[in-house]
């Protein structure tokens, strides 16, 4: 039997489309046991009574690309999730169950594959690098992918920096949440982004806080997210009135993250009520970044 | 009389479009002298011929928006300039005497200015910042123009590191470099820059010369200026295979710039020689990063 631990994530972290995340210290635990046969899946917690339990799970589905890669076929297979990322509000649920299925698929056929394989392998079902990267390196990641490989680099937040996420009680699904985002975008957007990301990453290793929560400023989703995220505009503005360094959609939303040191209970306080008033409720969880990512953990 | 160093720069540093610059040890020398009357201007150098003596000449121009600024009008001026970066190369001609002669006539009339005012007005001045912040702060530079502000972070490149400059005997200007680049962009090529350009980042900071190398791409501006730079394709995979970790257009261009460690010469021969199979004749320069920026040096 073996059990794999693996955090929640933000994608799209500020100005780093698709390029930059942040693992935090939730996880989602993923149990496998080789049976005689058949397949048996059970899930709890978050969201256990929307997953399927059948070959269409997604858990199952990326172990079985790393069996189908390596040639093993185990002769039944026991699935657990144990669910406590929430699903489809913009922290990663996908990216920990497609990482931590390849990572828990590859341990036990044998172990064939590097962990650089298994993340290139989870960036290519899952669509894109943010949340994948961060869920198995753990740290704040900066992924690149290439033709025929993906790049990534991991570091570690200081210590003092946590987040405070609000988490509306309405789903939103990435495929919904790309649609609003237009193909074609003006140049001196891309540049804003560009000058932004690449200087939230200098200043994040100088750990100058100040300087990266004044950098996560973005002109590439969140503008358009906007009208799918009720009250967002208010929320970012309560938050940084709180003394909050920097506010940004989480992922794909609908869930927003606000960047604090020090005492958020103020700083979440003020989200929430901000949904309020636009007649969405939420809840809200201060986490600290996980710097371990992905990590096999001991099972009875 | 006052007299001040600026280095040389290569803007547009891959991904990092109108973002990252670094600075390199040539220099132009610009040296101020109050008169009791009158205008006079002296120029050397590269370009001397081309350069105005009048009123509309740069230096001056940048001179006169401190000298309105700060509200100090001196008698008379004399202006020298002792050219020693090519003009209109791409190699940041104009950043350095712009960035120059507003850090002289700030000098002369009291230095009320900080070095982050001039920064911003020189920016203004110049319309984009990866020039003017390497050139005034030395080292690779990160830039961010937010409304109000100008923000800069400077990274001093590991000391192995230089680069082989391959300058063609033809001037680009600019304004014409700009018009074939195309105001509205695909999303993933906005994507493609903004993960290379933030990786970049952190890879020189980590001192990992091979990564930095690597990241060194871009589909903001390289691809269209192609055109404008007859043989670049060729120089460009020449240095590569000759060892080089990467090749940029430098700024905006004619002129490449191929970075190395080690021994350059090989590189350098061959980025001549593809240029001469196309017609082009170039000179190269093999210069190491300059850490200082602007400097004000003793005179007689």
């Amino acid at each position: 039997m073996l059990k794999v631990r693996i955090p929640a994530t933000s994608g799209n972290l500020g100005p780093g489309f698709d390029t930059i995340g942040m693992a935090f210290r939730l996880y989602n635990y993923i149990t496998f046991e080789v049976l005689a046969e058949g397949l048996e899946i059970e899930v709890s917690g978050e969201g256990a009574e929307e997953i399927s339990r059948g070959e269409d799970n997604i858990v199952y589905q990326a172990a079985k690309k790393v069996f189908d890669k390596v040639n093993y076929h185990p002769s039944g297979l026991r699935i657990k999730l144990e669910n406590n990322i929430p699903i489809a509000r913009g922290m990663g649920s996908s990216a920990s169950i497609i990482g931590g299925g390849m990572l828990l698929a590859n341990e036990i056929s044998g172990a064939y594959l590097s962990k650089d394989e298994i993340f290139k392998m989870a960036v290519e079902m899952e669509g894109h690098p943010d949340n994948i990267a961060p869920a198995i390196f753990g740290g704040m990641t900066i992924s690149v992918v290439g033709i025929d490989r993906v790049d990534c680099l991991k570091i570690e937040p200081p210590k003092e920096l946590h987040g405070i996420f609000a988490i509306p009680d309405f789903q939103l699904s990435t495929m919904t949440a790309r649609k609003v985002i237009p193909v074609m975008i003006d140049r001196s957007d891309a540049v804003f982004n560009i000058s932004r990301s690449s200087l939230m990453v200098g200043a994040l290793m100088n750990g100058d806080l100040n300087l990266f929560g004044k950098m996560m400023e973005d002109r590439l989703h969140q503008p358009y997210r906007m009208s799918l995220i009720p009250g967002m505009q208010d929320v970012f503005n309560q938050a940084k009135e709180r003394g909050a360094l920097s506010v940004a959609i989480s992922g794909a939303g609908p869930t927003l993250i606000a960047f604090v040191t020090g005492d958020g209970t103020e700083v979440a306080e003020a989200m929430v009520k901000a949904f309020k008033k636009h007649g969405i409720s939420a809840k809200t969880l201060d986490l600290y970044p996980d710097v371990q990512g992905a990590v096999l953990v001991k099972t009875d």
